[in-house]
């Protein structure tokens, strides 16, 4: 591995393990064991890189690595052993949160294109990689998906492929792409909670009860 | 393309509006944003077709032509721009759905029969082609899946994947196979629709409170 | 088929028989139909090992084969014809449910193997085949998933595969690795709910309401 692949492998393990115990904390909410918590963990951080994977037809990525099952295993022992300390970090927490989606969505956006799909395909695929972990865990936790009513999770991750596309465009190599990319994910999403940002909400139709149909 | 291919994708869009349109309400019921809303849509339009092709082991059928995003996003601005106009045509929404619901089956069972699987995997494709998205809705809206409750759709999708095998049996074409399929699915769940047919319900085990293990 | 092919198919078959018959009970729980408690107990039973052979990406075991959906169905038919029986059969169940997930969690070790993976993806793969089922049965019917909370059903689909991994490094052929990770499997799941073992439960963070993030 050059160090530019270790830097890249670090961020997406800080990723990894800010996603999973994203999982784990909002499992404790809900009363589960060990088990119950390191499974939504695990769920919540590689869940959207697996059904990006399938979809690709390629290898799905944690299958020939250990690594992500280990720091999701590591990140239930901190999560155990360190609550009080951890509670403190909710801002690193968040940070670390953050950076991982920058780094998800990039892996989801450079892949796709590697495999020769267009523009708009890999930045779905890029968001699908930052945020279907955290449906999915809100579906195991039998929860409504937390990202569909506020949050502009989402939108950070396809405002940093459209950068990426716009860079693509105006010629820049891979590296440029990539860090205005993932620059703009964190900064939407930063802005975001600081100003409180948030997408329009649809409002009922009068004559659905419970959503007809 | 054809006329005739025209035809068939057009009615293929027609089921995708109708089906987005079906995801989109129920978010609004739920209160969800234009993220959420598009989302849920979009997973009720191409849902089932989306496992289908896992399953095949074929490429997903959406991830090479936009217009299956496109038109959902569509679906969404209506929603939002001519929802009291929307809401008087429910029947026409009705109408659309059980058309797309005709077309999904078809396609999935005449694309399972391509790929060289006997007829009783083509017409579960179709069902699950037909069927899963909205299972796959209501999962995501944090409902229980109301074809298990009511409505004869997946008997619909059932029915027309046997009227299909019926007809290659008696050695009519691929049109006509597909034809007769389309018009039993809509045949049935229209008269289901008129005549308030039910599956059985299955009754509770009087000993399990909450279902048991 | 030899005998010993007939012998262990048969096994699948009686662990097919019992996850179909755990989902249509919980089924019924709710109220669903014939189709939904067909449709759950279908997913209890083959959804495991459907996502581990997408995972693995060969070929959908239960696609080459209508036993696993005709026994799906004789169980639906079972529990309708013969509920007040089969009540009074509830260890049988029981013990059926748990030869099951022994058979299969050392398929889902076997398959994985097969294909030149890890050791810890195999035991990962049988845990999933054996468990998952039952995971997207809870999710079907909305309810949290009951793993989640009690049982030590995953722990002894981990116990299973670690046990096959000692046998396997003792150099025992695979029979005495598939029949020792069976036994284990059963024996730790008898023992689990006899002397009621549990997962240690994750403690809630005191200043989460609702899982916070």
């Amino acid at each position: 591995m050059t160090i530019e692949q270790i830097f890249l492998f670090t961020l997406e393990m800080i990723g990894t393990v800010a996603f999973a115990i994203s999982g784990i904390r909002m499992s404790a909410a809900k009363h589960f064991d060990w088990f119950g918590a390191y499974t939504v963990g695990l769920v919540t951080a590689i869940g959207g890189g697996t059904l990006r994977d399938l979809m690709l037809d390629c290898p799905v990525f944690w299958m020939s690595n250990f690594w992500y099952l280990g720091v999701t295993g590591l990140s239930l022992v901190a999560v155990i052993a360190l609550k009080k300390y951890l509670l403190r970090l909710s801002t690193t927490i968040f940070i670390f949160d953050t950076i991982g989606l920058a780094m998800f969505v990039v892996i989801g956006v450079q892949k796709t294109l590697l495999f020769g799909h267009p523009m708009w395909l890999a930045i779905l695929m890029g968001t699908i990689t930052g945020a279907l972990g955290g449906i999915l865990r809100d579906i195991l936790i039998n929860d409504v998906p937390l990202i569909f009513r506020k949050d502009v999770y989402a939108t950070a991750c396809i405002a940093g492929g459209l950068v990426y596309w716009l860079m693509m465009i105006a010629g820049f190599n891979e590296i440029v792409q990539g860090s205005a990319c993932a620059v703009t994910v964190i900064a939407v999403r930063l802005l975001a909670v600081h100003y409180g940002w948030s997408i329009p909400m649809l409002r009922n139709f009068p004559d659905d009860n419970d959503g007809g149909q």
